[in-house]
C-alpha cells in the first residue's frame, strides 16, 4: 500500500503543480465590475486629479492681493457654480460667488469662504455666472491658494492611480472611475472544474434509493473555490465509470478549466475511477500522513493539473483548504486562513504517525473542544465547527488546558 | 449655519433611522447560490445523516462473533460497492468485501480494513453484489460497531443541521447538500439605491468639457454597497434639478430600493439639489463635526431612509463608512471594519472641534504616516491609504510617535 508521504511534502508537490496558474492572463472589466480583481498592470490617470483648478469651499473667488486689509467690500461680479462652462476672468477689485468645485475664474488666487463674508439677504442676490449682483463684505484676509485646488495636486496626469497587483477596493474603483477611466486589466480568475465521483451519489434533493446519498462535494468544492477568488467553469458528477470520468475531464477542458478538482474514487477499494483514469497516464495515487484526508492524488490530464480529493465530505473540504485553497488565495490577493493557538477545553487523543485535524468551535472560555469525532464523513459536525486543530503527527494524546494550533474555518 | 452635530450623535441617529432594515423577508435561495448568504431560520435536516448504516473502510463486513478468535479464515459470500442498491443478508460464519460508504449488509456489525486482512491476489477475486469469490483470513479481531456508520450518527432527521442568522460558508452548504436540500431559505438582501447629484459630473470615460468632472462616487458607493453585503438596484446621476433628483427617488423606489445613498447638493451653496428636495419634506441637512465629510443629511423619502452625503468623493465614502456600513454589514453578517492602535511616523496637526479623519499608510516599521492632506477632493490619495488616522475633536496637533487610533480600509 505504499508510504504515507508527509503532509507538507504533498502540499509542496500540488503547489508545485499549480504553479503554472500564477502567471495569469490579463482581460479588461469595466471599472464598476472590478470590485475584488487584481489589477494586470500599474493603471495610469490620462487626466489631472482634479482636472481643472477650483474652489475647495462655497464662497468668494477674490485676488488674494485685494482682501489684505480687511474688512472690505468688493462688488460682486458674478457667480459660477459647479458644471459645464469656463467662468468670466475675474476684474481685479471684484469678487465672485463660487460653489464647491466650480472652475476658479482666471486672475482669481483665493477663495474666502462664505463663513467669513457678508452680504445682504443670503441667497437672495445670487445669479449664475456673469451679471453684477450686489457687494460682498470680507472680514479675513486670505493668502493666494488658500481654499484653491491646482489642477493635479492629488494626482499629475500620466501618473499611476493604482499600483499592478492591487486587490480592488471600493475606493480604487472610485480612483479609476475619477481619472476617467472605464475598464480596468486585471488578472483572470482561475478556470476550475469539480467533478465528483461514485455510482452512490445522487444529485442533493433527489429520491434516494437505498445505498444512495447526495452528493455534497460538488456544492462544497465549487462554493469553496469561489470562496478563494476563482471561477467554476465545469462541474459535473459521475458513476464509477472510467469512460464518464474521462468525458468530463474533456468536457472541462473545453470548458476552459485550467484546474480540475475529483473527489472519491481514489482510495484502495475495487471501484476506483479517479485511480483507474490516471494511473495508466502517469498520476499519482496513494498516501498522505493525515487524517482526514489520508488518500490523495494528484495528475496531469491534457495540461490540467488534476488534484484528486477522498470522497468523504471532511476529508475533500479539508483537502482543499489544505493543499489547493493557498495557492488560489494567493492569485486572488486574499488573506490566508487565520491560525491561533487556544487552550483545549478537554483532553484528546489522537492517532500517532498522522497529522490530525480535528474539527472544534471555539467555547465561550476562548478554549477549543472538538466537535463530533474524527471520523471523515461527519459533514454535520464540520458545519458546526470554526476552526480546525491540528494535532502533529508524534503527538498521541492531550491534556485538557494544553495548547493547540487551530486554522478558522 | 447651525451647530455641528458631534460624530456619534449623528452616527445614532442615522442608525435608528435605519433600524427598520433590521427586519429582514426571507427568500428560497438554490443551495449552490447560497454561498455568504444568511439562514433565515434553522435549517433541518429531513434525512439521517448519513442515511443509512455504512462501512467506513476499504474492507470485510462480518459479524464480530465470527472473528473473535484471529487469525481466522472466512468464505467471501460476495461484495457490496458503493452504490443503489441492497445488499443480501451476512450469511453467519462468512464475510464480504465492502468498499467505504457502501450500505452494510444486515446480519454484518463490524468492519475489518483490508490492511488486517490477507486474500489471495488481490482484486482479482472480486465480482460485484453476490456470488461467493475465495476467503479471506482476518488478521485482527474487531468488536461490534468498529468501522461502522450507524445512520444517524452524525445527525438525525429533523435535527437542526444548520442555525438560523448563519451566514454561509462552504462547508455550511455541504451539510445542507448531504441533507438533500435543494433550497436555502435565507434573508433578503438590503436593496439600494445610489445617486449621484452635481451638473459637474459626467459619466467616467465621458469626453471632459471644461468645468466637468466624471463622477467617481457612483461607481464608490455602489462597490462600497456590495462590499457590505447589499445589493444596488438603481444608479443614477442627475444634475442639480429638484425635479431630476426626485424622478431619481421614484425610479428608486420603484425598483425596490429600501434605502437611497445621495452624494452631493448638501453643502451652503446656492445649488444644493438634496437640501432643495428634502428640506420641504421634512428633511434633515446640516453639518456634523468632523473632517471630512461635515455636510450631511437625512430624510424620508416616500417611506425610504434616504443618507445625503458630501459631493467630495473622499468624504462620501469616508461617510459612508461611518454612518452605513456598519449597519449593513451587521445584517449581512459581516465583521466590522477593523481597528488598531498605531504610532505615528511624523507630526500631524489637525483642526480643533472636528473629528479628523485623515487618510494613512502602514510603513515598514508598523508605523503609520499621513498620505496626501486633508482635502476630501484627494480621491488618488485615498486610494494609496490603508488605514483611516483618527484624531479626536479636542486634540489639534500630535508628535511623531503618539499612539492614534485607525480604522483598516
Amino acid at each position: 500500500m505504499g508510504e504515507r508521504i508527509p503532509v507538507d511534502e504533498h502540499a509542496r508537490f500540488v503547489r508545485s503543480l499549480l504553479s503554472g496558474l500564477g502567471a495569469r492572463p490579463t482581460e479588461p472589466v469595466p471599472v464598476a465590475a472590478a470590485l475584488d480583481r487584481i489589477t494586470a498592470s500599474p493603471v495610469e490617470s490620462p487626466i489631472d486629479l482634479p482636472p481643472f483648478r477650483n474652489s475647495q469651499m462655497d464662497g468668494f473667488a477674490v485676488r488674494a492681493a485685494d482682501i489684505a486689509d480687511v474688512p472690505v467690500e468688493l462688488p460682486i461680479a458674478g457667480e459660477v457654480a459647479a458644471g459645464p462652462g469656463v467662468p468670466q476672468p475675474l476684474a481685479p477689485g471684484t469678487a465672485v460667488r463660487i460653489m464647491t468645485g466650480a472652475p476658479l475664474p482666471d486672475g482669481a488666487d483665493a477663495v474666502v469662504p462664505v463663513e467669513d463674508t457678508e452680504t445682504g439677504a443670503p441667497g437672495n442676490d445670487t445669479v449664475h455666472v456673469g451679471g453684477a449682483a450686489g457687494a460682498v463684505r470680507i472680514l479675513r484676509p486670505r493668502r493666494a491658494g488658500e481654499y484653491v485646488r491646482e489642477a493635479g495636486s492629488d494626482l499629475e496626469a500620466g501618473a499611476d492611480v493604482l499600483p499592478a497587483g492591487l486587490r480592488l477596493a471600493p475606493r480604487h474603483l472610485a480612483a479609476a472611475a475619477a481619472s476617467g477611466l472605464t475598464e480596468l486589466l486585471v488578472r483572470e480568475r482561475v478556470r476550475v472544474a469539480v467533478v465528483s465521483t461514485g455510482s452512490e451519489l445522487v444529485p442533493p434533493g433527489a429520491e434516494l434509493r437505498p445505498g444512495e446519498i447526495p452528493d455534497a462535494n460538488g456544492v462544497a468544492l465549487a462554493a469553496a473555490v469561489r470562496s478563494t477568488g476563482a471561477v467554476v467553469v465545469h462541474e459535473a458528477r459521475v458513476r464509477d465509470d472510467v469512460d464518464r470520468l474521462r468525458a468530463e475531464l474533456d468536457a472541462a477542458r473545453d470548458a476552459g478549466a485550467e484546474l480540475v478538482l475529483t473527489s472519491g474514487g481514489i482510495s484502495k477499494g475495487a471501484y476506483e475511477v479517479v485511480r483507474e483514469l490516471i494511473e495508466p497516464l502517469g498520476g499519482w495515487v496513494g498516501s498522505v500522513a493525515m487524517q482526514p484526508g489520508g488518500p490523495q492524488a494528484t495528475a496531469a490530464y491534457r495540461g490540467m493539473p488534476v488534484i484528486g480529493f477522498p470522497g468523504n465530505p471532511v476529508s475533500a473540504q479539508l483537502s482543499f483548504e489544505l493543499f489547493v485553497a493557498p495557492t488560489l488565495r494567493a492569485i486572488a490577493g486574499l488573506p490566508q486562513a487565520r491560525t491561533a493557538q487556544l487552550e483545549l477545553a478537554a483532553p484528546l487523543v489522537s492517532v500517532g504517525g498522522r497529522r490530525q485535524f480535528l474539527r472544534g468551535r471555539r467555547a465561550g472560555d476562548g478554549r477549543v473542544e472538538v466537535v463530533g469525532g474524527p471520523g471523515s464523513h461527519l459533514v454535520a459536525a464540520l458545519a458546526a465547527s470554526d476552526v480546525l486543530i491540528v494535532v502533529p503527527e508524534a503527538v498521541e494524546t492531550l491534556d485538557a488546558g494544553a495548547v493547540v494550533d487551530t486554522v478558522e474555518l
